[in-house]
């Protein structure tokens, strides 16, 4: 069957790459396209790369324009979801792209968001170790998902092997991001103009105030470590996509380093798209744009005491978009890799 | 009175960049600019926006060259400066912007380089804590300089002043650096190449393996740890030039927040070259591009027990050329700051 | 059925990009990978981001090892593909990334290029106007194919329906390309380095010395144009990929607007992968990076008297193994389209 | 003597660029910045590399404050400087970075700008041919000077020499630019955010509808061609600064290599900031950063039947802040090059 799909938030950079991906999905029918300030306006004009849609006008994001397709994509600012979600609870699957559904505390919600809590969804991230499945089993047939935040995802599939595998310190992890500011949105900002951007490294919300924190601590928890700690900081640098995540955790005492690799290496054994490279090799962003691979590489440091976890994900793909539609598969009961590339677009 | 000065390595990015601040210098004659393979070429064709240098022309490297000046440079590939030194033996002031000079430890020399070991010189950032004073005063009247490495002087910038103060934990020290590629040289590599750097982020050295280790390690020693422990990681990214370094450490039992700041406060109050932010504050490294300047912003992390230092440095200013030139004009007993600006080139 | 392949020059950017085209390609195997310097190691150590063909290793570069496939590429530096040539009479189709079969003048050959002449093969360019018909008309069937130079094919594509509808006058073209360093190959020249291509924009083979210029005017003479004159340069910009093309020319005496706009409109109606884009609209180099599309936008300057045409290709796709694989299509009678993306992966 | 200052526009690309080069002019002392949405902040927040002007806050821009000083800097949005202008009568010495008192024409100033005509001042392009003089001449003494646009200085640095020489076609002149958005200044505009820059080219005011256009004209006609036309197209490029022009014309009948050659040494023929590289040289943005100085590269393409002239520019130094900075000390009778630096920042 062709399962139609409606997409808000369409004008913007998730909006945008969910419709690039759908648009080669043989299973869907992109049928509807929303958003808010763009609405009324060919949806080329503001994704002027996405040619195959260029016959979509964006209507006005409304609940009911939302319902009636079999699978609704809300890629909408932080808290903007919840008011179309009510309305929306005759649709068989809803994917929110936002962070509005992701955590399960109120508590850390009402920390680094604002606004009223919502009941968590499904986490969108397959390969997540959990326990000791994989959060791929909670997707089959789900019904509500939430896609993870791109930072997120990146440094908790780099930590949770060695969380779940009991090999390091989860009191210690600390992660450094170079990020790029696709990941920020289309907002009109000083701080992303191109001017600001270009030739230059510019780190932002600095000493444990960015929104992605409690969602790893979450991932972290939910691989076995009760109480985690991480020291998060990103930094902007000049390219449009892409996140390059090193993280690293004080190696705990006794653990041979064949056991260190060992924890990685089963975690993602066989996974398509979380793929951990051989010994002495680190990924670069430019090998996954475009594709919905992390790439993982790992290196054990005994001088400091720690191990070293470098991860690259395409931030609206597999931190985004491409988690959203892997999910959808998983939950349709589609393969896995439909619609989705491993291989990146490089140089 | 005008001191006569001869660049070696003039071909290449720290030559070029030591050129460029010289040419701008009152007390300076830039007499001789020597390199290798382009010898008897101008030195325009090689350095062409140094546009006030058109005269001269590239010599060959030789001792017989260099010898004569009151002052040189050496701007070579590490491990070559130690066949010249012994026949610049007449020279008053010798400053080497490589390697050779700088580590104290063969064995730390032995284990990250290779090639001879050299006996070290003076270190030539003048603003580091050093005891209970700073390596400033360790230069006032030095022949022979070693100017640092570009990501291990920002690194020791960074974390020096909380070792010394006794405010942080030594042994847990991370940190993850965005580097620009002139840092690495104008090397033929197909992994300096612009196809592959351009929109991507690219670890290297990953897991302790970087040269700039045991020079961090030995400023943190001299400013007071007595056994260090750092875990390292730069990655590049699309930037020409330009060091964010990201670094934090577990903050010591006991320390209130405000001598956590102090230590920084106190550490760098008065300097012109090295500047602690305002609270909340956090540099760019398009703020100091071209620049002398190491600006410095503080985070404190009770979540993750971390203080986080980011520094933003110009790797070829204050990461090598402008603190060459610094170091010379407190050894000539000049000015401290001339011909070296505080102010950045932005956007 | 499925069709063998074997690519040679794997390890390059033209060579990768066939590849990553042909892994989504449903009709064709790619059992084949060479190169010389890389022979022996495996592909994905040189093209890191084609995970799915981490199986392949490269091997050499003969004559013997590219026999035996239904379908060969050569991705090889000018001057090469001849060797090969030869011992390749029984493979049923043989497409050249290469210029050794692109010109039909020796006269032209000998003045842009070194070494023997090839005989021409079918231009790889479907959408080319020839006379009153189309290049594409040409590659069905065709067993011998010369793809296009990227920055020739972008140009011919915005002239040649001006020209082959009388409305421009062909001896004063003027085109100016904003280009990415990834159409200079995987070459270790300094001027290709990061340090040298970050934050600038760099012009080269300025004054009619590109060896596009002889490939662009034979193009507009088989569009109808006797002798068409072209002043062509190139820029290198910080990008790893895409060229923007500006190219105009005088409008011939006593042409309306819309008969200009007629002629552009003309020529590419219908076509999917070069689209005329709505009056005041210009296509940015973003809106294809990964599709096999031409985005072209079009102006009338009266004041100046000249026609602008703006076009932007993937140099990797359209320019090279897009093109490549289209010709493939055609010449084996699948459907253009298959395994090419209309849709660029922006931002 | 100290000339006391004021700068408006002080918190956007042209004031901080005019500030960073008064911070390092011996003869002026920074009194007084000015800005409207930003008054009451210090400037160091908006311009976080001016470290040395940190005392400085930022005022709101009234024509009180702005009164009483002796030299003030315009750098306001098109259409502001007017209201200002009058208010400044006793200012010894106004210089509008702004559009306002550029034009000459008031029929083109209504065809390209919008609001009321302003008086022209005396053009701020030293080196510009004007008859058989330099604009130079006119600058010494003048009280009222309006600095240039970057776009238009820069092509008419270009052509203005083969004009005077009546050694260019001036009716067939075809430029293209590849330009860095900080031009743009900090306007909050999708097109100028990094994502969208990015990895991008991007055209802009295609089909002779730039505003620079009639300044560039105005140029030609003071350099000897009564009615030149000319095809102009700007592309955005992901580098922050820097103009490169690459201008053509077709060449006048009979003319020699050697004397169109001579058009440009001779116009520029020991001019410090305009220079004429050496036959088969071209100047790359690179160069030219941070510095004052305008590099030209020329080549005759006699199959185009056209000279070819390469320009790079920093378009915020002799774009704009440069050329401010030079004619004020023309005007002022001190040395023309206090302060500019011939010498760009790179790489």
């Amino acid at each position: 069957m062709t399962y139609s799909v409606a997409v808000s938030g369409a004008s913007g950079y998730a909006g945008g790459e969910i419709l690039r991906l759908l648009a080669a999905h043989p299973d869907v029918e992109i049928r509807t396209v929303t958003a808010h300030s763009t609405a009324g306006q060919p949806l080329v004009q503001h994704q002027p790369h996405l040619r195959s849609l260029a016959h979509l006008t964006i209507q006005e994001t409304t609940p009911e324009i939302l319902a009636g397709h079999d699978i609704v994509f809300l890629a909408l600012p932080h808290g903007q979801s919840g008011q179309y979600t009510d309305s929306l609870g005759g649709t068989p699957l809803v994917i929110d792209a936002g962070a509005d559904h992701r955590l399960v505390s109120e508590t850390e919600w009402d920390r680094f968001y604002s606004g009223p809590f919502h009941e968590p969804w499904t986490y969108g991230v397959p390969e997540l170790p959990v326990g000791t499945g994989k959060q791929r089993e909670n997707l089959i047939g789900a019904t509500r998902i939430a896609a993870p935040g791109c930072n997120a995802s990146t440094v908790s599939l780099s930590m949770a092997p060695g969380v779940s595998a009991g090999v390091i310190d989860p009191a210690g992890i600390v992660s450094v991001l170079a990020v790029g500011p696709s990941g920020a949105g289309k907002s009109l900002k000083t701080k992303l103009l191109a001017s600001e951007i270009l030739g230059s490294a510019n780190p932002y919300a600095v000493g444990g105030t960015h929104r992605h924190i409690p969602e790893i601590r979450q991932a972290l928890i939910a691989a076995g470590a009760p109480d985690p700690r991480i020291s998060f900081t990103p930094v902007l640098v000049p390219m449009a996509r892409g996140i390059l995540a090193t993280s690293s955790a004080p190696i705990a005492p006794g653990v041979s380093d064949a056991d260190l690799r060992a924890a990685w290496e089963d975690a993602y054994n066989g996974e398509a798209f979380v793929q951990l490279l051989p010994e002495g090799q680190f990924p670069r962003t430019a090998d996954v744009i475009g594709a919905n691979t992390a790439l993982i590489g790992l290196a054990i440091d005994r001088d400091a005491g720690r191990v070293v976890v470098v991860a690259a994900v395409d931030n609206l793909v597999k931190g985004t978009a491409g988690a959203a539609i892997q999910s959808m598969n998983i939950a349709l009961g589609l393969p896995e890799d439909r619609a989705l590339s491993m291989n990146g677009v490089a140089p």
